[in-house]
């Protein structure tokens, strides 16, 4: 018998063995060419060998939620709506926070697969993901769904599974540390082994890939926890499949002084202020690695001031590479049109772009450089395989461009 | 004894054997998609199976001279200059034809492999290619060089072989034809059985593109006969590399007509005839198929007219994707500033950019559907290889985007 399972207009075969995706947040292929050269990496590099792997094209924004979003729907943004951590709600000029399961369009992987009688399991580091990640689905049939950053709150009831720490065997991770993205992963690999689900889903958070360049120390061991825990969720005869949401560039100068362009402020001296409001989609609650700065940012116009003047203005400014109004914008990226601003702005890769001066803390830099994400520089991310392609996917490799939305289509339905 | 050729900065290994690398012109990957899923392409099947695939990056614009002289030096347009057919010298304010030698900067692979000692053949359709190809190749040496536009008119002085049309067994092809292509692959097969050269490089013409969409029985017809000269090629213990220097995309509407931006029209009504210059790169002297309309066009004003003023215009139209100043351009296509406009404008897939609508015949079509390329969305190419990659590129593909200008580094290096 031969069971599929459709989402999204997608259709999935019915996996033989688990299906385990892990999503290596700001897991930018530099850190792979780094530690794959230096031998640093033994699993990764046996899949890359004996599996399948490629860099793939993420969704823009180059953001945590849209590329999460992408890869638990299997579509692009256009399609699951999350093109951001916030958009402006243009009837009361207010940011609306988009991390709600409510503003997400169409089904995710997870729930289609649970609906039709599998076993599935959702862990994330920040708990902003687990509630739409978790979305339509319900924990009471056995489901487990929950954050490493919440994991000390786990009820049956709420997240299918409860004494998480007990059950990890480790210590509540702090926010800001590697132990978060690792405990998600020791937690993953208990679970395959206890429960055996038939479709796993690990998100990691990029603390690290913030803080440290790939020539740094602590990436590595980052990374070679990451390949250690990698090699004992291969071993449960899984389909294991590694991609990232998005990359991760060095935005700072020579001096160590981030390049940023306070667009608010510029926009204010140009037009007035209130005439404009420059949303930066990058942030959320926690953001002392980064500041909330991104190399993408939205721009509404009040009213007053042309689209045409602002793209004009914006696109003078050194550090920019593109500044595009919403119809083209939501053409070359698949944006939803209805959640796009009216100018959306694409850094240089070793600049990012802020609101106003003022509303930025970057005394959580602590004196690293600002390294983040957000621009078309860093949409270009790992799609690795543990298992080779079957010969239906090795012909699909030939002709199409790989998204990494695909990846648990690749998984599930592409493999040997 | 290991021996390497330098060539450019990039180091090649001595070939075990022969490397051959064919370039289907306007190769688009949607011929492929179609013809491999109805199974009329077996050679090629036997590749993506056996072998290597993906689809790469080409250089911008996507036009035919770019990309084959990035095939042919290994590195991005930036490097070896060639940036279009065309650009203005604005001493002059004249187009200056870029298909010569003397514009080429760096060397090409062949002719380092020749100054190494190696054997190459460079056959290609169309003349226009034949000279830049063979730049600093001595054809005294046993190398041979020549198109099949001229295949009547070689010289042993001139190309290192005469009497083709007898040795190949064809007649002269016509400059609209898929012999024109053809020729070429026949040419390299009977060559590489008569005297094994090191390195061959073949290169098509995209008239059978240019004219029929994937869904037409021609474009099937000449997808076959390519398979099967690949097919023979194959035979020959060779390594093989397929890509393609663009792809190709449908810019007519509805009714058949091509949607058309006649840029230098609207600009000369916005700012008076004479203040701007629109150079169609894609111009040359054979463009009954095209009408010289393609997705890409430069801009230069004669100074009254700011950048700023024309990006702003340009940026209005519908249709096109982005109207871009000449760094900014520069750096996200790793283009040669010395010959880039004041701007670079790419238009959306389904339309096409002109001059004035008086300087392009379009009679050429003769009621077919303007199929041409130049912007983004043809920079897709196939990259195929006949044998798979061994360890170091397998990894190499794990962390590092593939352009299309690697196809001969991975044919030489990358392949077992």
């Amino acid at each position: 018998m031969n069971r599929f399972v459709s989402v999204n207009g997608n259709v999935y075969r019915w996996p033989e063995r688990p299906v385990v995706v892990v999503c290596i947040d700001g897991g930018d292929p530099e850190y792979l060419r780094r530690f794959l050269a230096d031998g640093a990496l033994p699993n990764i590099q046996r899949f890359v060998q004996e599996g399948y792997s490629a860099v793939a094209t993420g969704s823009m924004p180059s953001f945590t939620c849209p590329n999460n979003m992408s890869i638990i729907t299997g579509v692009p943004t256009a399609r699951h709506g999350i093109s951001g951590n916030f958009y402006l709600d243009t009837q009361t000029w207010e940011p609306v926070v988009m991390t709600g399961p409510e503003l997400l369009r169409g089904e995710t992987i997870l729930a289609g697969f649970a609906e039709a009688g599998a076993r599935v399991v959702s862990i994330t580091a920040k708990d902003k993901l687990r509630r739409q990640l978790g979305k339509g689905l319900d924990v009471g049939q056995g489901h487990v769904s929950f954050s490493s950053e919440f994991a000390d709150r786990c009820t049956l009831a709420e997240n299918g599974i409860e004494k998480v720490l007990e059950y990890v065997g480790m210590p509540k991770p702090d926010m800001y540390s590697m132990e978060l993205s690792l405990f998600v992963l020791e937690a993953g690999i208990r679970l395959l082994q206890d429960r055996r689900p038939d479709l796993m889903y690990l998100s990691l958070t990029d603390f690290v890939q913030h803080k440290w360049a790939p020539e740094e120390a602590q990436a590595r061991h980052f990374y070679q926890r990451l390949d250690d825990a990698f090699g004992r969720l291969a071993q449960e005869d899984i389909v294991l499949g590694l991609t990232a949401d998005h990359g991760m560039s060095d935005k700072s100068d020579a001096a160590g002084e981030p390049n940023v362009i306070w667009l608010q402020d510029i926009l204010d001296a140009e037009f007035g202020a209130g005439e404009t409001t420059v949303i930066c989609p990058i942030t959320d609650a926690f953001v002392a690695h980064h500041g909330a700065l991104g190399g993408f940012v939205r721009v509404w116009s009040r009213g007053n001031v042309s689209v045409a003047a602002i793209i004009e203005r914006i696109a003078a400014l050194e550090g920019v590479d593109l500044s595009l109004d919403k119809a083209t914008a939501c053409r070359l990226f698949d944006l939803p049109e209805d959640r796009e601003a009216d100018v959306a702005v694409i850094a240089r890769k070793d600049v990012c772009i802020g609101s106003s001066a003022r509303l930025h803390d970057l005394s959580g830099l602590k004196g690293h450089r600002l390294r983040t994400h957000g621009g078309l520089t860093e949409t270009r991310v790992p799609f690795i395989l543990n298992r080779p392609l079957n010969s239906e996917y090795r012909q699909q490799v030939a002709h199409s461009e790989i998204k990494s939305y695909r990846i648990f289509e690749f998984a599930i339905n592409g493999t040997l």
